[in-house]
């Protein structure tokens, strides 16, 4: 493994803020990644995703593996070439969507059988076939390990022989990946909602050693209270000098709130999909432009976003885009919300190098329950 | 009415290239209007349909009419400002969508009575209502008379009877339109087929006098020779020192040979609507990018095309975007077409400015007779 440097620059309570220094450039954190799904983030030109301000995107194994293919994205010069992306890209396994996307599949020691959501077609992805796609194929500058999503609700010994699989898996992972010059390989921890399980995994994670550290097996729906009690005692238990991830999360308020408990890494599908269901993140919340209050508002979502999509358009014509289902209308509140998100962790990363994050936050939180009515 | 200036720099047999000088920018002709429906040229930016050439472009009274409404738009500041285009605007009158896409309608003398295809509501448009709409309320900096679009294949009474009511529609237009200081009105050519139609229709309306004459009822069915032979016969009928609008045309070989008669103007969904179905136009006809042979192919639509979508990205790229249905594969391949389309006027202008006119409709005949597969 090639562990890019990741100097910290400030640290306020258990946020910090850093620069993750890959051979792609750097990515700032805490840093949130909008997720390009099928080699592009959807409605958005990669222009617009480097604008708003994001330093890393995401690319999911899953969908790319099936359509168009790692193979020919490699035979077509890698991932970043192909989607005309040239900073740096992380890459999930595989291990979550095919868990949740695909329709049929047998989970085994070796790994996941599965037929695509596609067309059927049978597949088999083993940690060691993600790391070749991941690394090899698509040349991502962060693979991660395969894991199993652990799903909320299993009991206690459900989830310790998943997160005891997903260890095994780890380091096959790793030893799949290897030496590298200028790519990293990150490890996931598991264990549910069980205290004593996620510290036995990020315990035996990190003897194993990786490049940085995700959490995986939130967001699925297991609740804002207990997914701060779980980074509650996860966090502190992983390395300082390392990333860490919390993957597929979430709201703003989760950002704010899991910056808070040290976490330095976000991806999450919601910015783009809200967007093209018609509804503009703020820090009150989601904003639903189809809604006839904002049928003559000539105000644009969000002015102090230096974004396009967020200062240059009036409400009322974002509107009735969303009315008339205009293009248009999903790629502006798309570009606005990744702008959005990507604005909300550079006020973070500014609040924690000035040590004013826990005022921050408190702004943030007051804002937030106040609602979306009241950020008109 | 204000008559546009237009002054004419270069003939070429029937072909002429000029400036149309509006008060918000001047029209190079031969131009093609983007077609912006619902106050949005499908899938673009303002700014992309700028860049891409379009010196103007064509606003739809009947949608806007129904969705947002035209009141609202007056009230939100006008249809420029409601849509951020800044250029010129040409608005239809409504007639011929009342006429191809209301659920129900009824002809009489007074206008069309119609109900919306949205929500079935119940509309009336006369000629002074499509006026006060277009000129007073959407601010249309160039607005059409109501007509009557002919059927084809009316007979000779029937589409004498229709283009009679146009004249007397075109009349009514006339008055309710008055004088204005920087905004046009365009009469329209009916008569379908009929030759003796045409003439009778093109001399009561110069005899009326308008600043710019547009033949309507073609690209309905009538095919290629006889849209032809209709221009054959009209163009030369209409005043040479004011620009002739071929309404809802057309693909670029019709362009090509519509400008060779003497047309100034064209307007077309045609770019946009093959771009959401993944087509790219070319001198060689339409090019289909889910064709699976262009799933390696690493070359660019167009690298001559001066725009990122027709030379930044590889077929291979468009063709995944287009196979898995991303709004980015949409968002690039109707930009590319209307850059080839306003790249194809720009050409066409050149050739007439140096009186090579005839010999670059030979060369692009020529391809366009090769078709799509020797385009590559």
């Amino acid at each position: 493994m090639a562990s890019f440097d990741f100097p910290v620059s400030a640290v306020d309570g258990a946020a910090r803020t850093g620069r993750l220094i890959t051979s792609r450039g750097e990515i700032r954190t805490p840093a949130f990644m909008p997720v390009g799904t099928a080699a592009t983030v959807k409605a958005l030109y990669p222009e617009q995703v480097r604008a708003a301000g994001a330093d890393i995107i995401l690319g999911n194994t899953y969908h790319l593996m099936l359509r168009p293919g790692a193979e020919r994205i490699a035979r077509l010069g890698g991932l970043h070439r192909f989607m005309g992306w040239d900073g740096p890209i992380l890459t999930d396994s595989g291990g979550f969507q095919v868990w949740s996307l695909a329709k049929l599949r047998k989970m085994s020691e070796q790994g996941v059988e599965f037929a695509s959501h596609i067309d059927g077609s049978k597949h088999m992805l083993t940690p060691e076939r993600s790391i070749e796609i991941q690394a090899d194929l698509l040349g991502a500058d962060i693979s991660m390990q395969l894991d199993e999503c652990t799903a909320f609700g299993s009991d206690r010994d459900e989830a310790a022989k998943s997160m005891e699989l997903s260890l095994r898996w780890g380091k096959r992972s790793k030893d799949a990946f290897g030496e590298r010059e200028s790519q990293a390989l990150f490890g996931i921890v598991q264990g549910s909602v069980y205290e004593d399980l996620r510290a036995a995994s990020a315990e035996a994670l990190v003897e194993t050693g990786y490049d940085g550290y995700a959490i995986g097996g939130l967001a699925v729906g297991e609740g804002f209270e207990t997914m701060c009690a779980v980074l509650d005692h996860t966090t502190p238990r992983l390395p300082a000098d390392r990333p860490r991830y919390l993957m597929g999360v979430g709201k703003p308020i989760d950002l704010v709130e899991s910056v808070a408990r040290g976490v330095d890494m976000f991806d999450c599908v919601m910015p783009t999909r809200s967007g093209r269901h018609g509804q503009a993140w703020s820090d009150y919340g989601p904003v639903n432009l189809k809604n006839a209050r904002f049928a003559e508002d000539p105000e644009p979502l969000d002015a102090s976003i230096d974004c396009p999509a967020s200062r240059d358009y009036a409400k009322a014509y974002i509107h009735h885009l969303v009315r008339a289902n205009e293009y248009l209308g999903a790629m502006l509140l798309s570009w606005h919300n990744v702008a959005y998100y990507e604005d909300l962790m550079a006020r973070m990363r500014a609040a924690i190098a000035e040590g004013a994050f826990e005022a921050f936050r408190r702004d943030f939180l007051s804002r937030w329950e106040a609602g979306p009515a009241a950020g008109r």
